[in-house]
């Protein structure tokens, strides 16, 4: 049982560096909060280095200020740490620069729930059934045979908020909603976490919105519909580049929508990055793989290099009508 | 056990009478249309009579098209059902012209949840706890042994998921959860589900959100945030009017916004709708009344006259700003 495994792996060590994916969202910033909690609470030393920033939407979660920026350590040097814990995490490339902390022979504690995970670590527990990979260190904690601290709960619930859209997604399962009955026994304010991860919208951000959406499109049968967020949007806007990060919930809710796409403009010129939803007809994984992407069968990403935004989207939404 | 007297008095009578208030929403709607599955299937005759329709949004629930509308009644007399029972109604005034079906010696059942329930029944079961009457529905079930059918589970979970928002409201229990992951046993399309509650937007009502949105504005110091719903816009989009009812909900949910405030153009030159949306610090039907409207404290409207937009507009901040 893997499980059983990372319970022994934190057990043998004391000092450890965890991290999450680049570009974290709520389920990779919540395990990862709760986690170092967990860690602590049994005497460890933990230490939470990400190339990105967590999404401005996270950052009333409880200890979001002591997860670090790569580009923030003085010391970049490997092997500080005796262990590597990462989280929602498919692949160790994808924790970016952070990796090259890791010493050769520092261990490496693989949590994840994403089915595309290559399993990397020395300790890997992949579990492709769990709808957050908050719902992972729930368990984690059940086995550690620690009661959560309210702070935590307020995590994990926020992480498997996240990653179900609110108990809405087909991920969601009777576990689920068991464990958030044991987590919102904590007293958390539910509402409050909905709307901080899901609602409330800077001013520019929801003007932003509306340059967004006054350019939706969609192919002739309304299977396909799709959005960009360009550079001069967010210049026009004042908002920033993650505050758009749930924008693909607009084009994904059209009637008779199949595939939702997010195209966005990057600092790099020709450089661009697509969010894809899909409905349960269409696996979205398979479709950003062929752009060197992944995720989920119904939530994937990808980077594309293209001469401009219309090739960039003409190249896309040939292999999206494909799969449609 | 006012459970135990509800099952009593089902058992005891055969044909049934289900009503529930006027203007029914998706847990008035989702809990009859499960209680009169499950008296059918314990043999009695149970017929659904309501004053208004069902929503829209709750017309894929299955079902449904057997509600009867009471202007659709060819026989209006009282006395046809030798029991009545009422779900999620605070009072038997509350289902309209309906309650002229039932006959002066005619048993009534009151199944409802609302804090203000003024216990009208000969058997009154009264959860104020419950978040939704759905839930209580569930546990009828249960005490009549009845296991749910996939399409009463998909009734109970909508009522459940609308009264509660989707699990955020404060009324969510950990027993709504448990309840949530026996429904969702039953293999629920829950995405399917919410889209049609919450969510679906036309193409062209996306369109003309993202329109509205372009032209966001607020005052100052953030506190009031307001956005137009222009003759031009809708034109260029093609959506319908009523497509935009919900609209108000975006820049209400602008951080910092005290005041939201949604203007529409009307048919007539020269006459605006205003709807307004407060924070718990403000009264908003105050405000409204200003102009000869009205509506709650935090959710009203009212229609002015102005020599145009600008001023309308002028009009009315002037008086919210008094209030924010």
């Amino acid at each position: 049982m893997s499980l059983s495994k990372v319970v022994d792996a934190i057990r043998r060590h004391k000092r450890f560096l965890i991290s999450a994916h680049i570009d974290p969202e709520g389920d990779a910033v919540g395990s990862q909060l709760a986690m170092a909690s967990l860690l602590k609470r049994l005497g460890k030393k933990a230490v939470m280095i990400d190339e990105d920033p967590p999404p401005t939407s996270c950052m009333f979660l409880p200890g979001i200020r002591s997860i670090t920026l790569y580009k923030d350590l003085k010391d970049k040097r490997a092997g500080k740490f005796d262990c590597a814990i990462i989280v929602d995490c498919p692949t160790l490339e994808r924790i970016g620069k952070v990796k090259g902390l890791i010493g050769g022979d520092t261990p490496v504690i693989n949590i994840d729930h994403h089915v595309s995970n290559d399993m990397f670590g020395d300790v890997n527990w992949v579990d492709r059934k769990a709808a957050a990979t908050g719902e992972m260190i729930f368990e984690l904690s059940k086995k550690l045979r620690l009661r959560l601290t309210r702070d935590e709960a307020e995590t994990i619930y926020s992480a498997i908020l996240i990653d179900t859209g609110s108990f809405r997604y087909s991920n969601t399962s009777a576990k689920t909603h068991m464990i958030a009955a044991e987590l919102i026994g904590e007293g958390l304010d539910m509402n409050a976490i909905y709307e901080h991860l899901f609602e409330l919208r800077s001013f520019q951000a929801t003007y932003l919105l509306g340059l967004v959406l006054s350019g939706i499109k969609k192919s002739r049968d309304g299977k396909i519909v799709w959005v960009w967020l360009t550079k001069r949007m967010l210049k026009e806007s004042g908002a920033s580049f993650d505050e758009a990060e749930n924008f693909i919930g607009m084009p994904r809710s059209v009637k008779g929508c199949k595939a939702a796409l997010f195209f966005r403009e990057t600092d790099k010129k020709g450089v661009y990055k697509v969010s894809f939803r899909g409905s349960k007809e269409i696996d979205v994984n398979k479709i950003a793989s062929k752009f060197g992407g992944g995720g989920h069968a119904r939530a994937s990403g990808c980077t594309i290099k293209a001469a401009n935004p219309k090739q960039a989207e003409k190249t896309v939404l040939k292999e999206v009508a494909k799969a449609v």
